[in-house]
């Protein structure tokens, strides 16, 4: 597993973060994670993560990994053909990418076989409950209802981050907990930690910024 | 759009033509092509289409194009980073990733805008000539009852591919057939072009050969 | 095939077209079509096809039918269970419920297997072009840009429904247009039936109404 | 919630339980259980609903529910419209219609509002714990590499069985387990409950018999 990464930046299929954009937005995400001294890893789409992994040194993860086994299913993503991309990881069951709770459990399962840290995305507590019976690396919780909404977890449902911590800790004390939707700011980035988690998932927040890298300086500057 | 391609071979996800595997095999293709002076493109998986088309000169297609827009699609396949890896073009609906109609419109006009080939892939006469009116580059005729058998659609089944060449020209003469499902033999390539087609898309026949290279060359022998 | 519809209400899953509402419903529906002398069918849940088909006499269409045959299909709409209950025919890759081209294919067939109506629904005019070749009793063509925001297909974009009807009878001079999305009022049913529509496809406008029956008898009133 | 049902017989959509068969079969099913003073229920598919709850009085469960809200959602089955039915429960993610984490969770809770029992299905010891986290009536086991293969996971697996009542009671001791995939004998079904669980999910085993109702009265026979 990798060190905790504080912050992961999930580039989803924004045209600033796809190709060559995603190539410099993943420099820019060494040189902030270098100035401040905080854990930075990116996500960028599967077709992308060659060429980033070749050109920049910190943690990468993919964005999704399908639950099958070598054969024949044209045009989705071989565990295997992730992991030898050299990441780090995978994000697992992201709102955007949702899975059964049966292919949840066979992709932690491959994650662990292949020694990929695991960061499987929920929607409230009680899914987070039921996730961490999975025991993956991270839980990332993202209630919907905020996602895109400028409106940090943190400050909007304060209590569902702790309560999120306290359901896992039950369950696991080694999972981390990752705190997404809504968060931008340095206070934001502040009172997530704060709350209980040990690091955010967001994306377009800095992905959108005229100025990625100092929207990452700014947001780790409170801690 | 690029030169008749006569033969494309689908990676899928098989460990043979995934990674390290995948690029090794897209040299023997492009030795095979030149040997034979026959047109050979692949289909590698998205993460691998970097690497490969960094080390070979042969046309590379994607296996599968999203019908999705720059934005939030976490674990989606953009077109326009597709694009940017430097394919010629790209399946669409294989019977492995089947798309809606209303996805397949969008899909190929998308191929379009970016000036990729379309590869539209269907399983019997009627789906064929539905597919024609989205006016695509090429139809490739899989009936689905014969994917995996070995036996040659070209064999089992001679008048499928005589009706969908008639069927797919009375709406666009203009629209290439490719013919798929079973084929691994000289034999069967040549009957598959007297048919009416101008090629072949295959996979497991030659990406499970114990020599690929001599598959393909054995596949072209006839012609 | 039932006689032109002219008018088919998809209950969808209202409240307000679910259960007991649903079988009230019904009856609006059966004396509006009485009182004006237009033909008019409905499609109401599956759920609610047998109460609702022992208390009207007016065509039932189901809102959807799986592409499955018997067997195990836990949750599914097998095509025999909805012919049983006495339906008329069924909607077919409703824009909330599209099916992959093979899928379509299949479905047609089956109606045809089973001396059903059936009603293919595009989203616009190249699609309508493809369902053609399927031979369908009717293609309902509802632009997606338009539906639920109350503005007719037949005056946002006539040309749209033109252009659909003309390259339909192209390839199949039997088949009939509805028109979707979007049409509430007298004056959008009379533009509908002008462009060269054989009916309409419709829900909310009228499902909402304060008074259905009124809301239907209105629709009607100008033609 | 329901008396434990010991026996769920899961229609599925098989033609000896459509329609007026699945009316049949349901009266044969109710005699059964009169006869030996077993509980039994039944699942159906949601088109039969109507006709069977009007004929016989016996616990009847919907094989599915979809996770949404009354509006616009055509083709799907909206759980106020099961409810509406007056049937018992409902089976949720069953293996032929399997549900993201993040809609078992709404659908369990929308069967609290409504005051339905829920029968959650699962596939394997992990899931099993995670499904417990959403406090259903039931969770029922089916490993998938059982399911039509005659042969009972009590036998097969005995340990599976255990282990899954253990993990879920570890979480919540009031969830009963009912053991499915395999279990067509007298014997299966007493081994089944001597493992720890209140009953049995089963389908083809009883629908395929010849003498469907002889076939469940020798599945009791021996508790």
């Amino acid at each position: 597993m990798s060190k905790t990464p504080i912050i992961i930046l999930n580039y989803k299929t924004y045209v600033e973060s796809t190709g060559k954009n995603a190539v410099q937005l993943s420099k820019y995400v060494q040189e902030a994670s270098e100035e401040s001294g905080i854990n930075m890893a990116i996500a960028p789409q599967a077709v992308d993560l060659y060429p980033i992994i070749n050109e920049v040194d910190i943690p990468v993860y993919s964005q999704h990994m399908d639950a099958i086994t070598p054969g024949g299913h044209t045009g989705s993503t071989l565990p295997e053909a992730i992991k030898e991309t050299g990441v780090t990881g995978t994000l697992i069951n992201h709102s955007e990418q949702r899975l059964t709770i049966a292919d949840i459990d066979a992709v932690v399962e491959k994650t662990k076989d292949l020694e990929l840290t695991s960061v499987l995305c929920t929607n409230n507590v009680k899914t987070s409950a039921a996730a961490a019976s999975f025991n993956p690396d991270y839980i990332a919780i993202e209630p919907p209802e905020l996602i895109g909404t400028g409106i940090p977890v943190s400050q909007a449902n304060p209590e569902i981050v702790e309560n999120t911590v306290n359901e896992i800790h039950k369950i696991n004390k080694e999972i981390n907990v990752l705190c997404g939707a809504g968060i931008s700011t340095g206070e934001d980035m502040k009172a997530a930690l704060e709350l209980g988690s040990q690091g955010v998932l967001l994306a377009s927040g800095i992905i959108k910024a005229d100025d990625q890298k100092q929207a990452l300086l700014d947001l780790v500057s409170l801690i």
